[in-house]
């Protein structure tokens, strides 16, 4: 999307690749919205880390990010022998895979780019289809999140309260997001709506990553604090919920994403509010049987026990909030049964979350779309 | 309670009075958990400014603050006219009533003081009975919540996981808390269990004073984010939510409590978990016929955009975190309606939300207790 700074307004992707540097390029979201900036990480173990330390976060964005960090680890093996590069993408792959535990968007994008090597019957082939093959998902992911954009923009009405949850922006994926992928086109389509944003803490992603991107976007939004929902869907102040996912389970339609997302599902049903969740292809998960089943990450109690920010002379700095003798637990991400969710906002259209099984073929099953 | 600082254990009341100096003693709650520190108010108008600052919030303790301001501006008056103290103290209480508007403490506990005072024939008697009147209404606070805990400890059993949203705890009350009341009585009675304390974004009372409090009695716990405890809930590792109120209405059964309890209250019954209401007799409103004339203060959108702590160094700071280009909505509490609620700890025993108004005479209604 595009991006006003300092008056100047281009358009970036939230993830490319320097392919003379072997580099995945990544705008640093730890500075966001207080800065600006693109950082370039040298090896896989890198990019690896990029994604476990929330350099980079969001469904569509990692899955670019292990793609290319896949092709980056394949591109970097010296030699010709396929037995060993092939063990050697096999440790770039697990590492990668590792990464976000309960993401399933990192793993679609390396079996596609790992489906692509296959034909190759050199290394030096495998590691050229490697990258374009990353390439591809990039480009099908900014594709896709347009889609559903296209899909998702009748559900705003003029005048409309949307709520949304962390950031499934297009900061989340490669280009438009899949959340404000609807509220994108909306605008273009000439109606006035207001989005409120979920803080989404402990990480803040809302308050920090979607108000920067609405902001940038001059759509009308403000931030509250998570608690705040229940009471504004009680007064009516709330029309519409719209979130992202990380792992939507295709044969159920349950929904993983990020911690709180099942809390305001909750809420919008006995409201009778309508909860839809946004996703590309990439995020569907065909082989999980069961929402219990998605992994999901305890993170570092650090997060929950203090917040970052900028001190009052525009410093960055971690403030310790809680007491200083006590612990916490942090669950990173929850799972939404699909009762509670109104639709799945797909490029192939919307759908009911327990439809997805039987339109398994145009939703992408087995890499088929 | 009880306070170990350096080592040294000693009883404080979070509020009191300085009859020779004519000051409201408040524990500066804004401070902790990095500071303990006693302040004392000048003159009624300090007070008032006390409670809406919120260097003393919760329930009890406003209600006594108030109490205690009203005395304080009694006794300020010079002179003997009882016509002009009439009109003075008319203004104190509007302006103590003033401080905190969704709160019905402050006015039951002013009540209690006119009552009193209204039976002295000059100035100078009835300024000794404001401060007589505001010092019974502190020690039956304490009493009641200590009451309070008699009947709610059976609640909680060996193993429990209980889970409490803002503070209700002592720091909100003269001394003992509503919420944290049965807790503190089941500890005392050898049982075993472990509460999570909800952050309770934006001002992180959860995190900060609850935590304090219960670090402080040794009660082991760990602190949340506001929005895990949806799932929490549905992984089966909540058992029981004790909350408090800032008013509940005798006729109807609801509670307004700080933002963020009502989501509590519907994951609560979504999962059939428990959700008890913890309240002396104070916080009761005999009057209001609808939740939803409740006033619900606006607060301040910097709570929402940013978080109070101690930097690296130790110091305390206000961090920005939200997209400075952004703002907030910030409102402070939210009622939760009686069906949700299985049932309201008080000082008299357990009793169903819609059971107050049948109970009304046994439970405080015209100041009968």
């Amino acid at each position: 999307m595009n991006v006003t700074l300092n008056g100047k307004t281009r358009h970036y992707r939230t993830v490319a690749f320097d392919s003379a540097r072997n580099s995945v390029l990544l705008i640093e979201q730890r500075l966001l919205p207080h800065e600006f900036k693109i950082i370039g990480t040298r090896n896989f173990r890198e990019t690896a880390a990029a994604i476990t330390d929330m350099v980079v976060r969001g469904a569509g964005a990692i899955g670019a990010t292990a793609a290319y960090g896949l092709a980056q680890g394949a591109r970097a093996f010296r030699g010709k022998d396929m037995e060993k590069f092939s063990q050697h993408v096999q440790t770039v792959y697990q590492t990668l895979a590792a990464a976000r535990p309960t993401a399933v968007d990192p793993v679609n994008a390396m079996n596609d780019v790992r489906r692509a090597m296959s034909a190759g019957a050199t290394v030096a082939v495998q590691q050229e289809l490697a990258l374009t093959a990353a390439g591809a998902f990039a480009d099908d992911d900014a594709r896709h999140c347009a889609e559903i954009g296209r899909h998702g923009a009748g559900l705003i009405r003029d005048g409309m309260n949307v709520l949304t949850h962390c950031n499934a922006g297009w900061l989340a994926f490669v280009d438009v997001g899949s959340a404000t992928a609807p509220m994108y086109a909306a605008q273009q389509e000439g109606r006035k709506f207001h989005v409120f944003c979920d803080e989404t803490r402990p990480r803040s992603q809302g308050a920090t990553l979607t108000a920067w991107e609405l902001a940038q976007q001059k759509i009308p939004h403000r931030i509250i604090a998570d608690n705040a929902a229940g009471h504004l869907m009680q007064r009516g102040a709330i029309d519409l919920v719209i979130v992202g996912s990380d792992r939507v389970l295709g044969r159920t339609g349950e929904v993983a994403n990020k911690i709180g997302t099942y809390t305001k599902a909750v809420l919008a049903a006995r409201h009778k509010i309508p909860f839809y969740v946004a996703i590309p292809f990439s995020t569907i998960d065909w082989n999980l049987r069961n929402g219990f089943d998605i992994p999901i990450e305890d993170r570092d109690e650090g997060e929950v026990l203090g917040a970052w920010g900028v001190t009052a002379s525009g410093q960055r700095a971690y403030v310790r909030v809680a007491n200083p003798a006590s612990g916490a637990r942090n669950p990173g991400f929850d799972v939404t049964p699909p009762e509670l969710i109104t639709g799945i906002i797909t490029p192939a259209g919307v759908f009911k979350p327990r439809e997805l099984w039987r339109r398994r073929r145009e939703l992408g099953f087995g890499g088929n779309r």
